[in-house]
């Protein structure tokens, strides 16, 4: 089975230029076929304040009324996507920006609204697996905004982690796939005041076990049900750590197998 | 040989949200492979005014310099070719929006400064058949903003008229390409106060006689000077009228040939 390199990069990449070309540099060199995909982070909040678009946050989570979704389309869809875009080929990376209308490659709908209304926020239904698979073997890199559909003309702005996720799962069938996540530290941590204290490996056992010594906690524990998640439905193998990650001698990061 | 439609759409038809539904409309009806390249007109000047961002012209053309590349990149990639896109996709018409750095479509360089500095205004080398084909016959259609790369990570503003035939130029080679270039008039009229003074047909000895009798004049010029030009490169046939004239049933348009 051909294997797939799924990469998700969060906003201290996005905000950061060198750390941007760095790590731009590193995703060019990973062989054989691979997809980005970025969120947009503070760059879209920073555009709001400058129009007086106020950008209303509940538990860490974006409340997306339409002028935050023209802004998301604007910064995550135009800015920071065709940025990427041509800086990938100047690396000899032939990339191709898509947010999940582009092609119908990622379906989703509006998330209900139950206690809170998120407004614009997607939840993913579906990947079009065949056509992510023909750009791939046109010798294409799919780069992914956050940004879904629900097929009737409404874009929605999704969450980068979960559009990594939905993306390894959907392109599983084809593709033996490695999905990473990078962030700020080297990997899951054992001590979070240690940046050192890496775990290199966590399966569906030891897993339960960070859980209950509260090991995993706050931010990780989405991110990780995200990745077992994955993991269960097909996906070979989750990796979690920095830039560095992607580089062929990396050896500091967290593995995540079932 | 087979066919491909080329349309492009300005700013009146961007601006408007009702006549661009219709046209979208009518465009998703075109049978056969398509394509579709639109500015972003007006849109970009607003939201500049709203960030402080003078638009500067001269001879109605726009002077690119780092904001108003920061400003185009944003709207006319981000939040107008975006929601064209999941538009189309509610319409059953499978778009994927581009710019020319996405998959290295169109290749462009920085135009030399003579007498104007235009800034990070791009002039196009040339069309990325191959891959746009790929696109096509994986039943995509296209949705091109007016934007190009030069290769080395930058992007550049490029007139949507000359994306527009310098694709159906590039992609004469593999298919039969009529290119459509609608604006705010029924076609190219022979008394300009009259809209319905439509000359229906223009061929290169006709065009010369308009030329002399200045009939053709004004913004005109470089338009029908695009269009010949596309025409002499093997463009099969060039249209000019309003959105109706992608109705199978329409009849007043001019058709040029040569």
């Amino acid at each position: 089975m051909k294997k797939l390199s799924i990469v998700k990069i969060g906003g201290n990449v996005i905000e950061n230029k060198a750390e941007l070309t760095k790590f731009l540099n590193n995703f060019s060199l990973i062989k054989g076929p691979k997809i980005l995909v970025h969120g947009g982070g503070k760059l879209a909040t920073q555009l709001g304040k400058k129009l007086g678009i106020e950008s209303k946050m509940i538990g860490g989570r974006r409340i997306t009324d339409d002028k935050s979704l023209e802004l998301i389309t604007m910064v995550y869809g135009g800015l920071v996507n065709k940025n990427i875009v041509a800086e990938l080929q100047s690396l000899n990376c032939n990339a191709i920006g898509l947010s999940g209308a582009d092609g119908d490659t990622i379906q989703a709908h509006k998330r209900p609204v139950k206690d809170i209304d998120y407004g614009f926020a997607g939840d993913v239904d579906g990947v079009s697996s065949t056509t992510i698979k023909k750009l791939l073997e046109a010798g294409l890199t799919p780069v992914f905004c956050a940004m879904t559909h629900d097929g009737m003309g409404q874009l929605l702005n999704t969450n980068a982690d979960t559009i990594a996720s939905e993306l390894a799962i959907g392109m599983s069938a084809a593709y033996e796939t490695t999905l990473y996540y990078c962030f700020e530290k080297k990997g899951v941590l054992m001590d979070v005041n240690d940046d050192q204290s890496v775990i290199k490996h966590i399966d569906s056992v030891s897993y339960q076990t960070l859980l209950e010594k509260k090991v995993i906690a706050d931010g990780m524990l989405p991110k990780m049900h995200n990745c077992f998640h994955a993991l269960e439905k097909n996906v070979h193998q989750v990796r979690i750590g920095d830039i560095e990650m992607l580089h062929p001698n990396a050896n500091l990061f967290t593995t995540l197998t079932l």
